[in-house]
């Protein structure tokens, strides 16, 4: 165990900051942080929107689903998939690499390098003493979003992070079993699945059970089941292919 | 600074690794890190597996190109986006999510939490002096290699990660100009990043000059120009619609 390994266990997701900005050093420092991330065969196909007017982090609050820790928070950044610097960089060649951008194949990479970069900011910010929160919600409005954020072609905004001074201390959700999680040379039997997700159900019952007084005892099996069960956010494939990506 | 945003700016891939492996130990905390990751509304899309079995990494060495060190590391990982898991949850209360799982959104959020889990890994992996490397080389072939590794409907090997002792002192390629990356409020315009990306090439080209006693001059904007001329992995949405991923 060290301080690297602390960090990253000590994990939880905080939705409540203080009223307090990031400093402009810590800005750079946790944007240098995310473009460290390794990234599929050097394309780079991050780029990060630091939102910092509040007119618009309150737009992006409410497009979110009203969370009001997207406006309040110490910084907000924007995380997208970026082939439009390479459209740019070809164009400069005078070359075409439309093909190549719009296929699944570069969608599955823009998605990973933007995540991966992302989370080298999620754990340099707590590093920090910072607490941070993903923001998935930003896509229930996603066209809004990018005509907010004035992206072109190419460019799919695809989760925020809000970043801040903690203001919670949140209970820590237990996590799948290991086992269910990490299989060894193959994928497991599903009998074996089973099992694990029964025996987390019980765990994660308990959990709730013990946190709500009793209010909520639904287990990771009973919530998951409900919340998928109908789709979300279902203009996303019309939405992206006008985006010019995850076409062929 | 400190130890951990350190270790993050610190980071190199490794692509040639001592002959020693990873203790169990060690294989279990990195596995805990990537659990700590953040999940989308607590689905948990991520697993990994861990291969162990020499006649497989062979396999898979070769399936991703011919890449050596994918077999001779101290372990190697795989991590799939994974709704398998999902219909198991479901079947166990008698339900059918099925509809949620192929969807586009569905597709993001998987490619999203198994992306957070593996940069989790890698940052904890070299804060204890190991180095990696991610292997997107696993998608040249990915029908061969979710069959080598068991991978039923509903589950998608994304990428490896290979991890072990370094055995090589590799050079920091620079990344893109910090403003070319991070935009505030808005999209930068085009001319910006233009001459940003003219500014890199030139930055690039004299990077690999020297580094290669002028064998190599040709600059990020060139280089990417190049390797993006025609699409990569062109089977890949159709792979990936068989999985049951992606469709709507």
């Amino acid at each position: 165990m060290n301080k690297v390994i602390e960090t990253i266990l000590a994990h939880k997701s905080i939705r409540k900051f203080k009223n307090k900005p990031l400093s402009e050093e810590t800005i750079t420092t946790l944007v240098e942080c995310a473009q460290s991330a390794s990234t599929s065969s050097y394309q780079q196909v991050c780029t990060i929107i630091g939102v910092e007017d509040q007119g618009k982090k309150l737009k992006l609050a409410e497009l979110a689903g009203n969370q009001s820790y997207v406006a309040d928070n110490g910084y907000f950044f924007v995380f997208c998939m970026d082939y439009n610097r390479h459209t740019i960089a070809a164009n400069i060649m005078d070359k075409n690499i439309n093909d190549t951008i719009q296929s699944t194949e570069a969608f599955i990479v823009g998605t990973v390098d933007a995540s991966l970069a992302a989370q080298n900011m999620a754990i340099a910010a707590e590093s920090l003493g910072l607490g941070i929160v993903y923001i998935g919600g930003i896509r229930n409005n996603l066209k809004e979003v990018s005509e907010l954020l004035y992206c072109p072609e190419y460019v799919l905004p695809l989760f925020g992070m809000a970043i801040g001074y903690p203001d919670a201390e949140p209970g820590k959700k237990p996590r799948l079993p290991l086992p269910a999680v990490f299989h060894k040379n193959g994928y497991k039997k599903k009998e074996e699945t089973e099992n694990l997700l029964k025996q987390y159900e019980k765990e994660t019952s308990e959990y709730y059970t013990k946190r709500t007084g009793g209010k909520r005892t639904e287990g990771w099996v009973t919530q998951i089941t409900a919340s998928m069960a109908s789709p979300k956010r279902t203009y996303m494939k019309e939405f992206v292919r006008e985006k010019g990506l995850n076409k062929t």
